[in-house]
């Protein structure tokens, strides 16, 4: 008799998004003259840029022709595509990643969440708080969760990060095996210093503790000493992950493409107690479950990481970081206390009064502007709430003209 | 500590393709001025059909202008593509399979290796033998599997389907909780009668054992009897789980889409006693770990769907049956006994002397043609050998004339 996997009934019911959507839903209903400004989830609006559409429209013309056509890729991603990823995101930061070590997906979501099934059912993970509600959720369906109570799963280790302490993750004071980091941060906008991260990879060595590092907007870093690369510190190359994405750096969100970088460095012993590489686990893993990202999207993702391509996707970046600039600036003048911003497309402000679903509700009422309440992203997130920087240049500074006056 | 999954060390080295691959290099080192003809790995050769190429390269300039730009997509496939699916591959059938029980992916093999994340961990599982390897190896990998003793794994249930038994998988003596089915069968080329399935569809009900699908060679179906759906027969929305996929449709071997059918009317008891639904479980997995497929990706498949694009790729499907059909009848008529190859892009052929892999290298070595032995897919594929029938008109007429003589 067939019996289903008992730890989805561990999750939350209310997706942060789904009710944000609702209430949403209900505003506008009650009052349909209302325009809308949407602040609150992390999509891009600005094209792709011209030189992925060459790209891609070649590759479509090379599909339609006999002699031009491909069928399936190789698992892993195409060569001209992976060499112009490690030249671009890692030579030409000194650092040494090979080919082999890169793992073209079709999302950093998919691959944050199927890494796990690389992990013994009892590894024991920790998240920053406020977290990525994928992390967590991911966890919880396999199990490694445990029951919700008191706004947190039993099993989880949470690293609060909070104005408190800078937004430096707190290390765990229990046992840990795997520890999840995304920097720059989502939701909080904040990035760690060289030194910062520094802590956190000794941290892992010692404790033979595996760090999934989600650095899905790095190209949003503006100062030099935020870390791009997990890889930039010494000894990452022993205990750590990484997964990139092109969704918020080429505005991919809609064409999807991704990698994910897993060393060779990186052997463990498994519940058999047998020595292995995560790299080529990984590999069966990805050869035996997916068969490779679109060509034409491939070709795509290419042209972003070559000279032209990359030039224009770096003036699409620092046309929403100026947004950022102006809603950091905005707020502050009227008086908010705002983080991030700065090396990420997102700004963290501190709710007055502190609840952060109370601010949501009231930023909609009165402006009628959509932002994320921190309380949504875990524990350490109430009082706090997120705006960011990915509506147009003409919505940022309507919002901004509504909340901050003229 | 960390520690790794285990499980992945009992999966068996040698996967199949691999092992083809090797003995192809070595043969073409030593015979560098052979003409090899590759009918092995079940990939198209045919370019994307115009309908289809016309609506990527709209797409493609939708994603290039802000005021059509797409950004996320539904998780689970645009409305547009989602009623095309239904419309031509079920309404017109009388089968009544909602947009919403339809769910959107980047590949058939993703979704049947991930669809086991909805099992509770002691899930006992069914294939048939020979089988496709990836229904096996997804399993080891989750523990399902076991160790692998004299050529099998020891918690897997083998349903032999051979010549002795009319290529009817039998039905399992022990209890099992989900049975793989693929029809037309990869890669035996064969078929069930609605009649015969149904037997299959009775014996999952009376049992509660749930059923996965895979019917990714539909539409290469000829005979009116075959059934195209498992939904077809009677009862199939209470125990399967349908999988289907435009790679060998559509040519989408390299463009990347797919879909799988959760009815809602799917309903278990989870591991803790909770009465849940497949349906509502599969979408909290997708919304979770997938992102959704391309947009272009998604505009090319409807394209593939609506009725000029529909017409073009039956033209496809029928040019490469007319190479099964030059396949099957030029083996038999000297003197071969070849099965499939009628409602199903391959010929499973029985090897004279019974060995296969014997048989894949004299047919290397005599003729320069690459195909796949019949013992690669399961004890009960050895004494077969498969060959595809998507190699090109040309390339197919010159494999026979080396085989079989002018």
């Amino acid at each position: 008799m067939f019996t289903a996997n008992g730890y989805y009934s561990q999750l939350q019911g209310n997706y942060l998004f789904s009710e944000i959507a609702k209430r949403v839903a209900v505003f506008a209903a009650a009052h349909p003259e209302a325009d809308i400004i949407r602040m609150g989830i992390g999509d891009v609006t600005r094209p792709l840029v011209p030189a992925v559409i060459s790209a891609m429209h070649r590759a479509v013309d090379e599909m339609g022709c006999a002699e031009t056509f491909h069928g399936y890729g190789p698992d892993f991603g195409y060569d001209f595509l992976r060499s112009a990823i490690v030249n671009r995101d890692y030579r030409s930061r000194g650092i040494d990643i090979s080919m082999d070590e890169v793992f073209v997906s079709d999302g950093a979501k998919c691959d944050v969440g199927n890494i796990q099934e690389l992990f013994s059912a009892d590894c024991r993970v920790a998240v920053m708080d406020p977290v990525y509600p994928v992390y967590v959720d991911t966890n919880v369906m396999s199990g490694r969760g445990g029951r919700f109570a008191n706004g947190a799963y039993e099993k989880i280790v949470y690293m609060p990060a909070s104005a408190d302490n800078g937004f430096v993750p707190e290390l765990p004071k229990d046992r840990v095996d795997v520890m999840y980091l995304c920097f720059p941060n989502n939701p909080t906008g904040m990035t760690l210093s060289r030194a910062q991260l520094k802590t956190l990879v000794d941290y892992a060595i010692k404790n033979r503790v595996l760090i999934l590092y989600d650095s899905a907007y790095e190209a949003y870093i503006q100062e030099p000493d935020a870390p791009h690369s997990i890889y930039e510190v010494e000894g990452a190359k022993e205990c750590a992950i990484e997964f990139r994405s092109m969704s918020k750096t080429a505005g991919f969100t809609g064409t999807r493409c991704a990698y994910t970088v897993v060393p060779k460095t990186l052997r463990y012993a498994d519940s058999f107690g047998n020595e292995v590489s995560l790299n080529a686990m990984w590999g069966r893993r990805v050869a035996t479950k997916f068969n490779g990202v679109s060509y034409i999207t491939q070709r795509g993702a290419e042209a972003a990481y070559l000279d032209e391509g990359y030039r224009e996707i770096l003036g699409v970046v620092a046309d929403y970081m100026e947004n950022a600039r102006i809603i950091r600036e905005s707020l502050s003048r009227v008086g908010y206390t705002v983080y991030g911003g700065v090396n990420a497309p997102y700004i963290w402000l501190k709710t007055p009064g502190g609840d952060s679903w109370a601010f949501f509700d009231e930023l909609l009422a009165t402006h009628h502007i959509v932002g994320t309440p921190g309380a949504g992203f875990g524990r350490a997130g109430e009082g706090y709430f997120r705006m960011t920087a990915f509506a147009t240049r003409e919505n940022t500074l309507r919002a901004m003209q509504r909340v901050c006056g003229g």
